[in-house]
């Protein structure tokens, strides 16, 4: 058990070892059911057929969503990045999870993610908006481009997230690539 | 000496004695260059009349200079910032420094800062954009809506930083708010 423990990201062999004794200790309260719920997710969880996310029911509970807004696709790296975006609350439309992102370098090419299933749905879905959710690395923007060069002919109108100063961002603390970004994507007051 | 020192931002009791028996024990190479810095510096740096940088010529290096762009004024917080900006490299026109940002809480008003420098910078010389460089902060961005204000019969273009995502920003590690700005303020790739 404590090498499996160690194993999870954040658990070192020292405090995988900390984590077994408290369990061994917290038997009925705390153990048992993890352990259930740890196969009951194993047995429940599936991909999300139209989007990617992980969820207990298929399509996910955000495609199943009517109120949610359909026509606006946010694309997003991985499943901790669609959680992120719900955390914000910044998104009332869909995801779609591309999986990854282009890396030459690793072997990681356009078939390696999710694209064709983007350019798909931007195809046969009512979608206006493509929305590119993709973090300020090298990676992540020349996979951005790769998209929004994919869906060009699509005729959705593809955008993608502003890079600037973050909320409660100090010049002085500030990179200079972020401050530089800023600036050439200054607007209007 | 250790008392004075000990009133430097980043030093406190302890370190500032360790900072007095290094200089004590570098008194050629080190103490003495350093009171004469000290002592030149406060003779000689004064605050730019144009743009309240601090510099030893007046105006400052940068107003001086004439192969940078006058018609473009970038307004920051405080000499700090301004000298940020030029780390960045992201600007080649002039500069304004407000000297503070309002505050009401801390007794801070316009008349505070220098606002009205710079409502006749804009009016007097041959400037076409103002741009507001301050913090994504709550007082820094209330300072910006109320210079904006101000600015706004000049006829001069205003515009402020973006808000987003800070270069190699992951979407999981960002706080919600700045992810809202970052698709709050999306534009078209």
């Amino acid at each position: 058990m404590i090498d499996l423990l160690a194993k999870l990201p954040g658990l070192g062999p020292r405090s995988a070892k900390r984590a077994a004794l408290h369990l061994l200790n917290k038997r009925e309260p705390l153990m048992r059911p993890l352990a259930f719920a740890i196969a009951e997710a194993a047995d429940k969880v599936e991909t999300c057929k139209i989007c990617g996310n992980l969820d207990s029911i298929n399509p996910c509970a955000v495609c199943a969503d009517a109120t949610r807004d359909a026509s606006v696709i946010c694309v997003v790296e991985s499943v901790g990045d669609l959680w992120a975006m719900e955390r914000a609350g910044a998104h009332r439309g869909r995801y779609h999870v591309l999986g990854g992102l282009l890396s030459p370098l690793d072997g990681v090419g356009p078939d390696d993610l999710n694209i064709g299933g983007l350019i798909a749905r931007a195809s046969e879905e009512a979608v206006t908006e493509v929305i590119l959710a993709l973090a300020a690395t090298v990676d992540a923007q020349t996979t951005a481009h790769y998209v929004a060069d994919s869906l060009a002919g699509s005729g959705v109108k593809v955008s993608q997230l502003s890079q600037g100063v973050p909320v409660g961002g100090e010049l002085d603390y500030l990179d200079e690539g972020t401050i530089a970004a800023a600036m050439k994507a200054r607007r209007p007051t």
